[in-house]
């Protein structure tokens, strides 16, 4: 008989994340009840935010526990239906979890189009992608000529945030982790500058790469980062709050940074935090506005795809440590 | 011959501020150019926020110096006048600092309408009141049922905008240093709860008192305030950011709190700067409102006089301490 593999959380982390807090299991591949599919995964999608869920502290994803399989959205075929919805063989997205089999109501799972690219829906269709266009066009509000700064610049968010910025026809300067990541941000994805934040003197760089200022900052690091944008934000500049990944992977966060909330005085700043399901009736809009600009190359969708259930505890450490470029895919 | 008693600043101070940062000086009184009136100041108003300016840190108000006038804002009478828009016996008010006669440009005043009493220019009607009434109306945005919660909630912005809260229906807990100025609070100004921040058990009290958590943040002290104020806002919660009186009396501003950016995104927190003169445009309609509530009684003033220019440091060190209640005026 078939069996289930599954990666389940063995322990939650204290301290960084390994790879050993995993462990591989088998159970039994279940019948879908009324109302219900039953999806095999053809892939899912590893973020930085999913580490977060781990920690003590408070998530809008609640507590975190030990013994169940790790979140994460995916995309598969239904290979069972008990639902008059969706027939077998729809693709669907849907939150999957790390593994191989999984039972969800109809109603939690969004069939794919036939002329989609179900891997799109990890990517710029998915979750990423909608959370880059809110976060930047809903929070962040670019205008033309402006210039707009976006952290983990390379990261599976922040490298369509700052595509979606040059639609806009605003310059765009990235910061990430290594030469590598900034050169396919400049050379690939028409980035205008690219920073290393590893970098001495990352500040003076900042600096010199937003000669006009800062008036759209996309924040998915917190932290240091954050800390330097705000003294590069321009008067009633806005600061768009989508993730805090320097410290997800420890449990002793740091404090904020030193200018709030006296900078945002200063300058009139907006700080606003988002998360993605409150735009959940805006999902079409967004897809057919990201589809038309993939499809016209404006837009592109870089995956770091890895082969196999069994290498996503790896490949998330290795995320966290910031060793992808893209949205990290595992094909199961 | 008649001369002009200034209160200079000495020199900047490095660590707490104290009396003798300043001194007294007497110089002659100029006369008003072309354009210009000259203002024999009757009273001015002493704010925390001239601290913030004396900081070496960045400020809307320019770099600090030493040997000029102590900047603030005051009331008093035109008593030559070198201008055709404005007459000898008007009162108005204008950027006094803390001396006995100032020379300024007849744009740069603001003429008090003879049924005004001009004493509330430094209050209500003037820049304190102003600014509570934009930060809370513009920027918190409450709607009636919500819970406000305000800092320094017994100082001279505070307790205009606790009043303000309850004028529109929310539920309206204030923040404060002392269990005397609770009381003012809770039974003078119609709050429905006060908290001194002193208290041990100050975040269960916080707790206790927001039963329906909190949905604006009227912010006027930064630091753990801030810092338990995050923790007690429900999604969706705006933070009006007026002010950081916690970290103005120092040399050594603490970090920001723990739960910037993090609590901000799941929470979808807006947290805004803002200053008073970008509403400019908007004082006249505020002026209104606000003279309105002062006449029907909804909103009272609390002025916290003292008697002397000489007084005026010895005042201010007391203020950053948290000795007045209301707005500190000095009549000179």
């Amino acid at each position: 008989m078939q069996q289930n593999q599954q990666i389940l959380i063995d322990s939650l982390p204290r301290g960084k994340l390994q790879a050993s807090h995993y462990r591989l299991e088998s159970g039994p591949i279940l019948e879908p009840s009324v109302g219900e599919v039953l999806v095999k995964t053809m892939a899912f999608a590893i973020t930085a935010g999913t580490r977060a869920g781990l920690q003590g502290s408070a998530s809008y994803a609640g507590a975190p526990k030990s013994g169940v399989v790790m979140n994460g959205t995916g995309v598969g075929e239904v290979v069972a239906s008990n639902s008059a919805d969706i027939s077998v063989g729809t693709f669907v997205m849907a939150p999957t979890g790390w593994q191989q089999y999984s039972i969800h109501a109809a109603k939690n799972v969004t069939p794919i189009p036939s002329e989609h690219d179900p891997i799109h829906y990890l990517g710029p269709l998915g979750v990423n992608g909608l959370t880059a266009y809110f976060g930047l066009l809903d929070v962040g509000q670019p205008k033309a000529g402006e210039t707009v700064l976006v952290s983990a610049a390379a990261g599976s968010v922040g490298h369509m945030v700052g595509q979606m910025a040059k639609i806009k026809d605003t310059r765009v300067v990235g910061v990430c982790g290594s030469e590598a990541k900034g050169l396919v941000l400049t050379q690939n994805l028409g980035f205008d500058a690219s920073l290393n934040y590893h970098d001495n003197g990352f500040r003076d760089a900042l600096k010199a790469a937003t000669p006009d200022g800062v008036d759209v900052y996309f924040d998915n690091t917190g932290g240091m980062i954050l800390g330097s944008a705000l003294f590069r934000l321009n008067i009633g500049g806005r600061i768009a709050c989508c993730g805090v990944v320097s410290q997800y992977d420890t449990d002793r966060p740091e404090p904020g940074p030193k200018g709030i909330p006296g900078l945002l005085i200063n300058k009139r700043l907006t700080m606003r935090g988002f998360l993605l399901f409150d735009y959940a009736d805006r999902y079409a809009e967004a897809r057919k506005n990201i589809h038309a600009w993939l499809q016209s190359g404006q837009l592109k969708s870089l995956t770091d795809e890895v082969e196999g259930l069994e290498a996503a505890p790896d490949a998330f450490v290795d995320l966290l440590g910031g060793g992808n470029i893209g949205t990290r895919v595992v094909r199961v």
